[in-house]
């Protein structure tokens, strides 16, 4: 360092006095692992907070690069109501993208930083107890008609076993998370990362949750940033229409980790430097962090 | 069980009484998880020995369906002296494929026989420390010249860090592994599957090494099986041309093993039925077994 | 191993997989041990399921030796109620007999079996902590006449410490416990076995308390096999005399123990081989099996 | 205790602090379990040794116990040169005197003063691994010709597992073990209780053998007591024919142990109430102490 | 030791047997520390109970030699109510010689009877969590006239964190703790060493508070003993006017205690010799035991 | 933190991977404790170098301020080249200014920046064990007489046991050591604090020992500042007298330490601030760093 900056290290002691040893779960979109300086730049943060002492599990999907290999491979993607209709050939291509490459990629970035990471998805030891979706009802915008969707390799989850997860934290490891789950029969399911990582992040009784996502965070009708908000606030949100797309099922998520036990949950963009680091050592932080409402 | 049967049980009881809290460490080709009834009598048989007290670690390539999805994706595979150059985009065919696909179903096959399994690979917690192959001159057999082979994202191993495995095998986890390495620069490199495998015997100091292969084992040239052997015999025969081939570099992984203190080397077939349970469970063993040469 | 039989080691992993890690109390007569080859096949079945990962406590008693040890000795042996009259002499007999020469040939048949068997009694490490059974009036049958009946050194249980019990089995030792407690006065009793057996159950929160004895297991009028019962028809039977004489003091052990948290009480034969294994790994077992009745 | 002798306990200290956490095995004869005041004062003297924070081991045997059931069964009691000819009826009398009623009574003695004591003996988690002696010729004196002489079941130790020991220890229960010794076929083996003391006191590194005896100690020639010795002075008094008779083994046995690494070794007397305290919190001790010679 | 004074020994076996594992909290003045002798006697006496297995914590003030220092320095030492006004040179008066010179020559003596002490405060670890206390109106006795009292760096205890002493007790260190507090913005404040001792023996579920004083009980108008007493009877006695002045912040402290849990509470002299020991050591004790009320 | 420096942060990384886990024991003189902006500074960077994993042990002395207590009290300080005569009445004053003010005023300052500090001196589990210096030949500068001095309770280091601050440690837990030691007869010696701090630093085979003086470093004739040497050098340094005077004795300990396993020695200034972190943080460091000479 530059001995000039010296006395900024100190500005992170009481940051990191808070924070030592409490999990966090971070949740990234595989996009992040498509560009090498983003995923450089992010696995830096990730080994700070990991270094200063925080337990860290990252969890990631990969749609975008999952779609790419289906085109190359001559298979059309078929999305329903934002969910990928996952059969036999394109769960290969799930597997290989979340489980194959982009976890690797993670994993040889952070070994880079110095962090002795371990990829894993839901189907290790057990941790996500997944169920096939049951084929549901769905309004074809197209055709104004209803139609049974059967998503295929698509599951719901069951219930989280965090033994692998406390076993891995307990040595030290960071685990990196594939969103995939399975069930005792031995079928491997294709499951919501958001949805992963909200119910890890609640078994493991997290600290935090954060959502590394596209945009800045919940923005109001002007486009500003809400910083801090609490469940109460995104329901009139929603029913205001300022929360929509693709926003209500994370912050449903993040409602959802809040009633679970989890403390604050984060929505940040990935696409600027050191949001991580933003929303865990600066007191305005980065994006919106959601915390629940007072009782009362 | 069929009570009839139950006394048959009791004839495991020695072998388990020799080998309970020993750790095995198998290789298998990625060519068993081609074939779901293969792949299911497989697992079930590592199900049986983890259950029984054995500490196993499983650890694969996948030859076979990277070189099918290369050429779905159109890139032309290149093998040179039975190794894969590994170019960009073949790295990512076979991250995808071994880490991705193949892992992902060894691991749910072995959820359903009830084993807590944890997909890995030699970059995880950093236990392949390797290196970048450098460039060689080799002889193509077609011209007749020599031309200097860069093999690209191949890897020799450095050194082995077993932390990550004891972790697992003391949590009572059975690591599955797909033999990628990876350095301290980031970089992933893809290592011949039974060079891991003989590595990491050497490192955990294992009972066995067990080669799961297409073959019964190492044949005399009357084609008849040769039940065991050592080190010194192997080399009469290397020498003889009985053993040639793929065979060879097996031949010498097996002897490696055994000189780095694992105490003994199988080579199997991975196409029968109960050829693994055969090679642990009965005397005569199913298929070629190497010990040391006694010595004076 | 015939390699032949090997496909049937894997019809075991399925109950191995539910029971491995799993305490089993199994309660012998000291009968057993007087025939060579009985307890050989006896001690080899427990060595196979201890070896599988399931936690086995012994528990035995030896009224037929101590009966013939009392009349080599000249002592005539005095029954009353199925409960033998302990005075000083006997009460010697007995701490000979079962924590002396029936303890050690079990020991060391299962040492044979490569089992590290631990020897104890009720009065080793505290485990049952007993009180001398008040004297009692009981109808003389011959005489006709009530007469104050003074047990002796027969002993109820008051309590059990597990501590010694889990610091075995948590070390991989198998205890094998001769039917005597003690008290805080340095006095020791002569309890009856089945009661040993099924307290030690309870407070080991047995998956299994398994009741080897001379008959199949509890018998219909036509003296076919009741292969599954609950507490409510034990009850049924005993009033309508299906159930009696010695039977019923084991029954309503059994119903004890499933009170007290036992999952299943078994009442097997050891006349005949493999009755502990065919209750272990089959569906229909080898004997009775009571579980609690369904509530509702 | 009455408040004048309070000051008393201060002199204990020094002594406490020297042996704290070390570990003392000390043998006694079966005779000490035959009257019933001995037995309660001599347990009264190793609960208090356990109790300051010493891990004491017993071992005992129990000849004169054997001698007496022998006769009432009829059975004539065989010795060839101090040692017990052990037939099969013989070797049942052996494991019913001490593992049953020796054993048993020194629990129960143990714990009226509060000792968890574990009753063991060297057949138990196989701490005796012992070998059948093979018949020898000796000298008969009554007929002054050699015979061949099979000991019966008779053993001479081969190795000792201390696993089962350490376990007990370290969960702070006192071993009280007979002195009997299996092997690996399932056969008990009669073993002399000195020697058994002894390679236990080595292979623990024990800091004290204490052989407690029916005579004070080691004595001159004019029958006063020798307080310390070493290995050369004893072999003198043998040769000077000073220490002859039962003492010359236990003499041998005490010169093993202290070249094996015990580091003190201490014969003294039963019959008399605090030698074995007096051995411990006295300098000048109470009976015969024997250290290394000083090398130079 | 004398030999004939071995027999005393054993009467210390049913206490040892009592409190063997239990914590003692032993509060002293500093005045013990003040003469050599007394000292010796007192960490011998401790020393003793250590070693035993009993874990023992010592908490301190050291009032007389402070005032000492303070008169030495010229610093004119004001009390209010039996308290301390301590200003910033007289907090500068108070570390120095409760946690400088007194702990430090405790420690010594404690390590030559060779304890392995530990000296700490409550500062140390963040044990005691205290606060200012606040200015109060207290009555000058001289002037009659109110007055508003600060008492400085006088502290009152909000909360106790155990985890220092637990550490070092697990680790079979003796704690000796100097009453001083501290805040989390980095006060040390000066707190009474009875309210000290109280709460720490509260928060570590004590067994015995011990303390040390300069009378030997709690006496009765007639200057005779009260062996044992109840928090209604103190109540009483304090009504009575029998216990007064500075007695009376100790019999709270006590029944404060025996509220928040700890067994019995002990107020005995520290002028006499094995007052500890024969509180501890006999039945009749040698100054007052508390304990609760009998509930009906 | 300002968000525009959170990319400063991450320069960081790379310091923290290469110290974390390791022992850093960093020397102080008392008069750091004299300054509260100073001490504040200073407990701020020692809480930032814990909180990221590095181990820290802080050794201190206190001379000035024992100096000026000592004339407070009118006892006047004797030096004798440069070390205090420590009469009865002056190991006192170094008591409580060591062990009572400074040590607890380091630690309440440590307290409040979030750091669990444990403050001990030598005498603490018997950490240091040290002999009286004997009486020493001395030149008297003004008379230029040899005269034979006693230092009194001045003590030089035998040896040091680690346990307590290995357990302090493991537990996270920031030992803060005065320079005082102790004997088994309970004597308390007061020692030189590099001396203290060199042989802890060794002891625990630290890997850096960083002595914090009132001068920036070691310098050249034209006090420039070496940023690095090696002993050979400061040999050389010390012959041309260019280091002298109070430097000699620290870069003596500098080079014992490197001599018994630390891997580097830092001399740096306190006056200062961020000389601690510089020298850990930067590459050019903010003093004079000591390693081994080049083999070879």
């Amino acid at each position: 360092m530059n001995p000039d900056d010296l006395h900024l290290l100190r500005q992170a002691l009481p940051y990191i006095n808070r924070f030592k040893g409490k999990t966090f779960v971070v949740k990234i979109g595989g996009e992040i692992a498509d560009d090498e300086a983003t995923l450089h730049s992010f696995c830096e943060e990730v080994a700070l907070l990991a270094q200063v002492g925080i337990r860290i599990v990252v969890v990631h999907g990969g749609g975008k690069q999952a779609t790419e290999l289906s085109e190359q491979l001559g298979i059309e993607p078929k999305m329903v109501q934002g969910r990928r209709v996952t059969d036999e050939q394109t769960l290969d291509v799930v597997m290989m993208v979340f489980a194959g490459k982009i976890n690797t990629e993670i994993l040889s970035a952070l070994r880079e930083m110095g962090v002795d990471a371990v990829g894993i998805s839901g189907v290790d030891g057990g941790i996500v107890n997944a169920v096939k979706r049951p084929p549901k009802k769905v309004l074809n915008e197209k055709t104004g008609k209803e139609e049974l969707v059967d998503y295929g390799h698509v599951g719901d989850i069951d219930s989280i076993d965090t033994r692998l997860l406390t076993t891995l934290l307990a040595a030290d490891f960071v685990p990196v998370m594939a969103s995939l789950g399975g069930d005792d029969d031995g079928n491997v399911l294709n499951i919501n990362a958001d949805t992963v990582a909200s119910e890890i992040a609640s078994a493991l009784r997290a600290e935090k949750l954060i959502l590394v996502t596209d945009v800045e965070g919940i923005l109001r009708e002007d486009k500003s940033l809400i910083s801090r908000t609490t469940p109460r606030e995104v329901d009139a949100l929603v029913k205001a229409g300022v929360i929509r797309g693709g926003m209500i099922p994370k912050a449903q998520s993040a409602v959802e980790a809040l009633k679970d036990g989890v403390q604050t949950v984060h929505i940040i963009s990935g696409k600027k430097s050191s949001t991580l680091l933003g929303e865990v050592f600066t007191d305005t932080g980065s994006g919106t962090m959601l915390h629940r409402d007072a009782t009362g």
